[in-house]
Order: C-alpha cells, then sequence, then structure tokens
C-alpha cells in the first residue's frame, strides 16, 4: 500500500488587472488548491478561470477565505466578531462554490488565508466560527495550521480536519511553528526542505529546531508559487515525495 | 380553483452600519423578497439576516444581483462585458445561495437590480450572461421586465422565467413600461394602484395610457418598500388581491 | 471676557443611497464638525454637501479620517502599520481639503475615527504617525483624548492639539474614560450632561466615578448627532453653557 | 532656442501587494508622471511612494482620476452624472495632492484616466465637470486629448490644457485617432513612432493614416511603461528628440 499525501498552495490570488505568481507552474506540484475568493485577492472572472485550470489539471478546488482587506491583502489582524468571520465564510464559500458547480467539480475544503488563518489558530471563538460555516456548508473540510485551535473546534462540531504543514518552516519541539522573527524560521533550500516534507510523510516525524525528533503526520503540505523560488521548491519536494515512493493525491482521496 | 400571483419586494438593501427601508413591514405584504448580495447593498451579515427573516416569514429567497457598485447602488449603467456580467452573478447567486442552505431554505429566484435589469432588459447578450449565470446554477427561477430580452434569452436556455409586472407603473399599448420621464409614469395612488393589479391578475388586462386595454398577464408583481407611502401600498395592493379571492403565493408554488 | 469652548460632532456620515444621522439638527449645536472622508463613511458627493452645509452654518470643518474598514463603520481594531496610518491619514485629509478649497473654507482640525482614534490613544507609534500626517499638511489642528497618548505625541512634534471630552461618558479620577463595559459609563440624561459640561467649562473640573473632584480643562466636547436623544443632549449641552455665559466658538478662535 | 517638448507615461498603478509595470525604467524617459489616486490603481502607500520616486526623478506629479472602478481598473464606461464626476475628481486629486505637499513637490496637472478619459473627450458636459474640478483647485494644468470636447471646455473655463498625442497611435486625417479595432491603429515600432513624435515635436505635422500630411503640434506626448515593449519604446521616442536636439521638460516649464 503506497503513502498517500496532499499538497497545498494558494491560487487565483491576482485582482482586476494584476496577476500574482505562475498559477500554472503551481498547478504542476500540488494536488489540492486554495482559491482567493474575492476578500483579500480574486475577483469573480479570475476566480471562474482558475476554478477552470484546477478542473483541467485535476487539482481539487478550496475556498480560501478572508478578512475584507482587499488593499492589505488580508494579512493584517482585524477585530471581526466570530459572527462576522461566520458571514464572511461562508459568503466567500458560497461565492467559489458557485463557480465550482458550474464548471462540474465539487469543492473538497475551505482554508482561512492570512490574518483570519493565524488569528483563528490562537483563538478558539475564531476557529469554532470558522468551524460552524464549514459544517453549515456542508461536505467540505476544513484545512488548518496542525495543532492549533482548529483542531479541538472541528472535533467538537464533527467535522473533518486536515492538519497542514509547511515544507518551508522549522518547528518547535511542541509542534508549533518557530515564529518568523526567530533566525532559521524560514527554509530557503528547496532540497532541505523536501528532505524534511518527505520524513514527515514517511516516517511521521519532523526535526525541531533543538534537535530533537517528533511525532509530526500532516494531512497536507503547503508550498507557495508567488515566487520562482517557491515554485521551484514545490516542483523539488513533489519529486523527492514521489521518488520516496509517495503518491500526491488530493485530500477528497486520502482522508 | 383559486388564482394564485407572486408578489416581490426589494430586501436587506442596508450595508454595515446603515440602514435602508422597513424590511419586516415589506415581508408582511410579499411572497418572495430580492435579498442584496453585496455588490449594491447587502453585506454578509445582513444577508444572512435578511435570509433568517425571510424563512421565519415563510418568504421566498431570491439573489438580488448587480453590478459591483457600491457607492452607486447599483443603479448606474456600466459597460461591463457579458463574460463579467455572468461572473458577477454566479458571485453572488452562489454567496447568498450558502445563506440560504444554512438556514435550510431553498433559493427560490434571480433578479437583476437595477441598472443591470435595465441594460439587460433591452440587450439581448447581457440577458443570455444571466440567463446562463442562472442555468448554471440550476434550479432556479429567473425573474425580469415581462416583454423584454429576458423572455426569448430564458426560452432559448430553457429555463424558468417568471415575467414581473410593476404595480406604481403606468404601460403604453404594446406593453412596455411608460419612460419615467413622461408625466403619470409613476402612480402613487395605492387604491389606483391595487385595482390595476387586481385586473392584471384576475382579467389578464391592463389599462395602457392610451386607454387601450391589452392583454397583460404578469407571473409576479413588484412592489417597493423603501418608503412609508412604498409600504402602505404594498398591503394595500395585497389587502385588494385577497379582497378578490386571489391567493398570495410564492413563485416556487405557481409556476 | 467670556469663557469659550468649541462642540464637535461627527458629521457627513451617510454613503451613497445611505443616510445617518440628522446633520441640519446637529450643525445648529456644534462649531465644528468631523466630516467622514470615505474610509469609514462619506464619499465625494456627501463630502462635498457636507462642505457646504458647515460652510453655510459657520462650523469649522475637520477630516474625520478612519482606518479603509466601510463595512465595519471604521469600528474595528485593525494592526495596521504606522506608516500604513500616515498614508491612509494623509489621503483622506487631502481629499476633503481639495472640498474646502473649492468652497472657499479652511480645513479647521483632524479627528481620527474609532478604532483607529481608540487605538492610537493608547499606541504612542499610531499616534505619532497621525501627527506625522497633520503636520505635514499644516496649519491644522489634532483632535484627540483628553490624556492620551496624543498629548505627548503632539508635544514632541510640536503641532497644535485640541483634548477633547465626551458629554455623555464618566471619567475616572486618573482623567480617564470609565471603560464601556461598566455600568454607569455613558450618560443617558441630557441634563446632567449639561451641568457636567458647564463645569468642566467654566471651573475646570470634573466630578469622577468615585465622586472626587479632578482638574479637567477640555479643549471641546463632543456631542453625537445619530440619534434624536444625541441630538437633544447637544441642543441641552449648547443652551446650558450659553445660559452660563460661555460662548460656542470653533476651536480656531479659542486657540 | 531649444524646442521643448512634455513625454508622460501612467505611474503608481500597483495596489496593494500587486504591482504593475516598471516605474523607475520609466521615469527614465518621461518628464511627467500620471499618478493614480485609488479609484482604478494606487493606495495611500503606492501614491507616497511614487511621489517621493517621482520627486527623486525631477519628473512633474499628475493626478490620474478615474471613475470608481478598481476591479474594471477604470476601464469601463460608467453612466456617472457630471456632478458626481466633478466629485470623484476633486476627492483624488486632493488626496494626491496631500502627498505632494508632505514630499515639498507640487502638483502639476490632471490627467483623466481611461473610460474618464474617453467618456469625457466626446461628452462637453463630463469635459466640463473635470475642467470645473481642475479650475476650483487651481494652479493645474489640464492634460486630454488633442482635438477633444476638452479643448473647448477649457478654453471656457479659462484654464490651461495640455493636448495629448500618443505615439503609438495611428491618426486620422481630421486629427483624431484611428479607433483601435482597425488595422494599424496600434504602432508597435519603435523606431517608426519616435520618427513620428519627431516629426510632431519639430515640424507640427503628422502623416494621417490616408498619407496626407496633416497640421499637429502637441503639448505632451503619451508613453505605456506596462510592458517590457513599451518601455523600450519610451527610450527610444526620447534618445531620438534628443538626438533632433529636442528637450525633454515637464508641462509647467514648457506652457
Amino acid at each position: 500500500m503506497n503513502v498517500k499525501i496532499d499538497m497545498n498552495s494558494d491560487l487565483g490570488e491576482g485582482f482586476g488587472a494584476w496577476n500574482m505568481g505562475d498559477d500554472r507552474a503551481v498547478l504542476a506540484s500540488v494536488s489540492s488548491a486554495n482559491v482567493a475568493c474575492g476578500y483579500h485577492a480574486g475577483d469573480p472572472s479570475i476566480m471562474r478561470k482558475t476554478v477552470k485550470l484546477c478542473a483541467e489539471s485535476g487539482v481539487a478546488v478550496g475556498a480560501h477565505v478572508s478578512y475584507p482587506d482587499l488593499v492589505g491583502f488580508g494579512r493584517r489582524n482585524m477585530a471581526c466578531a466570530p459572527q462576522e468571520v461566520y458571514d464572511y465564510c461562508l459568503y466567500q464559500i458560497g461565492a467559489l462554490q458557485a463557480f465550482c458547480l458550474a464548471q462540474g467539480v465539487s469543492l473538497q475544503h475551505v482554508k482561512p488565508h492570512g490574518a483570519m488563518y493565524n488569528q483563528a489558530a490562537r483563538d478558539r471563538k475564531l476557529a469554532d466560527a470558522i468551524v460552524s460555516a464549514v459544517k453549515d456548508i456542508g461536505g467540505v473540510i476544513l484545512m488548518g495550521l496542525a495543532g492549533s485551535e482548529f483542531v479541538p473546534a472541528a472535533s467538537a462540531a464533527g467535522i473533518r480536519f486536515a492538519a497542514e504543514a509547511f515544507a518551508d518552516r522549522a518547528y518547535m519541539k511542541d509542534g508549533s511553528l518557530m515564529p518568523r522573527s526567530r533566525e532559521g524560521a524560514v527554509i530557503h533550500d528547496a532540497e532541505l526542505a523536501a528532505r524534511r516534507v518527505v520524513q514527515m510523510v514517511t516516517q511521521g516525524t519532523v526535526t525541531a529546531e533543538d534537535g530533537s525528533l517528533i511525532q509530526f503526520r500532516p494531512d497536507t503540505i503547503c508550498l507557495h508559487g508567488d515566487t520562482k523560488e517557491a515554485v521551484e521548491m514545490a516542483a523539488t519536494v513533489r519529486r523527492e515525495l514521489e521518488a520516496s515512493g509517495v503518491e500526491i493525491k488530493p485530500l477528497k482521496e486520502t482522508m
């Protein structure tokens, strides 16, 4: 029996006349795409084209939901009430689902973006709000940070949760991400990143920043696509996973 | 067998801290609500509350789709490409449908708002774009101006179309609306409006501006709710229809 | 020599088709208006009309600058960088100044709105950013919370600062506002509010929540205008101030 | 005495996380920059940086005012009332002027963007609205299409107008632009474009599409910067103008 893992990346992050990243290159490496839904990026025309690209590439589609902060690309913390977060999630998920429906594909997952992701990972009330929106839509998987508040929130509501690891990030011995402010938090070496991901997927472990080996078995690996280096890292990670006998498959086939 | 007719009105047209109209009063008179979807009015929180209000009142929900012109309330003509109009419709319909799903109600219809309504009524390409979005969503009725380009567009695509009449407008002898620029185009007398609607619904005729009696059998009657007078007219029309033995029922029960 | 005081209120807080408050009623009571600049409320057409109303009423114009959060009415904390806050302030101040210039009035002051006001009152870096924008515009007064981080920030930069008191709020013995979460934080009795304001202006003192009398001499009194009660309180405060021999004059005549 | 001409290009057309064009490369060729003001592109932070870049490069700053259509990049015709167009212009001009003031440079000109440019060039009422905003700001030059409705509008109001020619466009024998829909409307050959511009500037003539030589003496030449080819054409035009003894100088030094 082959080991399988999902690889995900953000897609469709242009807006109007503006482009971002090389979506076609990224699609060659990943099995799931987090598609921007208009709040941090992604207008309706880009959403349609991105869903179409995913459908043609056999890549599963997820809703990349965000705070309403276009000029800040959804990266700035905002004090939204949990009810507002629920409402924003439902709105964006529904909008993307319509494009999925029109193209004959199903919506696989929901992944919060940027500041919403980070705030909800630490705030159970926000995590619950997102979980509640995902549950009310039904049939979709929530994707979020491994070991975060998303885990108990999803568990309490009885929805499926995909724990995400980052190919390019160092981990603390408690399994949390090393803060970006610390040296060594971000891994730039594609080969090193690939080796670490292979270890996570095939051994269920990761070497923490203090050198200790910890248990760590993610459901999906997050890759980036906004720079040439990021696209190359994604390709390297996929190549090394496949070389180790791992199959790259979307969450809906692995969970 | 009783005659039945649908009465529709725009709802949920606030935004953020701003309110518009008296939605609760309107809900007492109509059977279908056109709910703003965020492009001309209606943020996600208002959409949720409005769908909930409709569900509690037994009023059917429709998506009131618009051009992206919040500051202009969707009332200004814009030169959007048909593909863009399709994309905007799909986005908004999907967003509202998510709130319907979460509240356990079905989306009954789609009605274009303001400038999109007026431009598509005269432009087959735009009408086709809207029809195409409605068709791709599936299972919903398009509501639009009687005798307009919506009719052949919906017919060609094989989707259900509800022809709309306005309680407060005068009609020309060809069945088109008298332009607002002409005196007498708008009817302010609630009793007169009610008598005309009763005639449309029970006789299938309307007295045109030149005094001639023309065939005219709408599927739904549009009422407004943004002023106290409008709310009173809606109540009067309903009362007179019921006094004439007409049942007020949503489109999904009449078509 | 008469005692003089400025009374200020928020104005022009509609957007597009939406209204808020009764600006004409408020203008009869205050000497300075905080005019929304498009980020939390106030589109360009409303800004023009509001500046015109102020000019006709002899009420001084200020820029009510906000975070870019239209759907949240600028009331939600956001993690904007100080440089972004500077940029947002400069943008909005300039936009309003153009309408002042076109109408032949001068811009008197700048007052941060909502969450920007509250966050900067406690965060010197944000206060410095706002102060820096006000300084770069030149010739205008910064209006902000008495006893807050605005005071040292304005002092360090050498710009004029108008300390603001709230007619409807209780104060702690250190001169800070009683948190809204505590009972008694908001004063609803217009006569009581008026007596407290008269005491502040004529005696330079306020009775704190623990009953102690503290020194408190504001440069301007903030009144609200979004409800009928608020408009009545503004009128009552003005009437009582004038009955006590106090002249209501804009900051530019009192500082 | 040397012949002098202004060369202008659009700048600062990114938004939030998105970039567009190579502003530094363009600045090496032109003498005037049309800076986006937030309505079709350009957020406050980008506006600040762009004005700073212009100041450092000795390039004059103009306000590139647009309809409020971020997702459409200001390129779609909209049925805005002349009063709205005036309001939108004043708002954007004022916003940019604040950044100019903060950086110690003066605002040189105003140039409408995209659909506003095209619609006002043919519609005297819209041209009058823009002219009125420029006049109310005072001290700035309006830049617009040669031979268009801008000319009589500016003349009637007594404001300075700079007639613009396009380096990469063919002209009809009446001096109007050949419609883009016709073959040959756009010139892709940089050397040919440069020769045509040199002829306009030094001879005051252009060869129309029918081969006839017509009088044509623009005040400024528009170059683009959104593609590598466009940047090269700008450099080529400048080089050939200088080789012909023409000095490239901003409008404020030539008019």
